[in-house]
């Protein structure tokens, strides 16, 4: 990840107006490998720190008892320029899509101040009940919150 | 990813038969995330150690001294069902497409003695020199490994 | 970590021989630093792992769902000779203390098949009524297979 | 880590006057354990990213570069009461001890706000040659920074 990549960047999520939610994140030592960059897997970490936090403020999510939550189904990532420790960093979220039991959402990762992405990629919940665990429609509450992230 | 999808699997890499190299993973306490399954974090962990693991091997990696070494630049996971510490697993490594110098991998995360996969996704690396932070051909060493790999 | 140190091990748990239960435990790559081995942090995970794989395994400890469950209430390691991905390594478990409520374990690291290890510390469970959040004599079962790991 | 430990603190450093640094740490959703709190491996990611960025910050270490570094040889954590994604918490630094070639950091973790740690422990540091891997006396300017945290 220590180059920069000269991507085609046309209808990607790469620019900080794309996002609609900022959740300002520390970087670890741990965090950089052996090549001195943030992991690769430590992104995601970020990605599920940025959707969960939205989920629980602005969704009232309550990670520790409510009947639904969400499952992550799918992930992507693509990495443009490195980061690493002790870099200050922010989480951009968007929401692309919600069905009705799923949302897809764009996260991506920009060095405090930054307009560009240092990487990007795609997080998705899928709702469900933890008892009985099966798939089940978005609760209203979090549902509100989604739609005001959407960006189309 | 407590649910079992049914998804369209058809093309997809969902089964034992469509890797070529196995890397038994011992899963950790912490991997189980609040819900009681491993985090969708964590199976990226599993990818990038299958992947080094075989580089080093049977590609000769020194990931201490080597002047090119592997970066990280796509990554990509589908979370099936669900695996949680202290399962024993395995980790199916293919390799899809060889370019001049990115490799794409194909991993798959199996239960232990399983046919069909938890999880599979995608790796990307691109082969940088260390120094010069640029992309250069994949060194033949690693190379001629990977292309032991290919599944088309 | 690197350095291997000259320290006075009398009285230490620094053999194998000092151990009763061992855990075979795969690195990964992301386990090491950026100064090329396991980051301090990490062999803690190593601890824990071993420590509930045991209450799990013989103890019959069912995480999800116990109304008892052990809390982490102190830890410590004595790093002397550094690991690294993809190094083989175990963690050797015994028992130091049994309280009450409460248990101290030794734990060992060492590179497979090694006598000496190349970390050891300790970790300290309480055990706490998952409800009432208040620490409970241990429970039968796992008194029993504690009992079997005593040193002294 | 759920329940709340009365023990003996005289002589701890379990208050906010008793450290001299302090860094803001954003917890993450992997942080939580299957038990709904910060496991406790991850505190001890909490304790190196804060010395560390002391040593970057006021001692102008070159965690890439630099010919001398820090390598952690022991480590221990006492946890008091619990805390949970997403919490706000701040690292609390202060040097214990300085040596020839080392260092004996105290580390507590806050609540944001908070006057008494949630957790609290010791990070020791040793200075090595990175290429002779032999222990070396703590670089001036390191030295002259770790002075200005050393409490007694």
């Amino acid at each position: 990840m220590k180059l920069k990549l000269k991507i085609m960047t046309e209808g990607k999520l790469v620019h900080r107006k794309d996002y609609r939610y900022f959740v300002p994140i520390t970087t670890r030592w741990m965090d950089n490998d052996i090549y001195g960059h943030v992991n690769n897997v430590t992104y995601y970490s970020y990605f599920d720190t940025a959707a969960n936090e939205y989920l629980i403020k602005e969704g009232r999510l309550d990670i520790n008892n409510a009947p639904v939550v969400g499952f992550v189904v799918h992930s992507n990532c693509s990495y443009l320029s490195p980061i690493a420790y002790p870099d200050k960093i922010e989480a951009g979220l968007c929401v692309k899509k919600i069905g009705n039991s799923s949302v897809t959402y764009g996260v991506g990762i920009f060095k405090k101040g930054e307009d560009q992405v240092c990487a990007y990629g795609e997080l998705v919940h899928v709702f469900v009940d933890r008892n009985e665990n099966k798939s089940v429609s978005i609760p209203a509450a979090i549902r509100g919150a989604l739609e005001k992230l959407l960006i189309n």
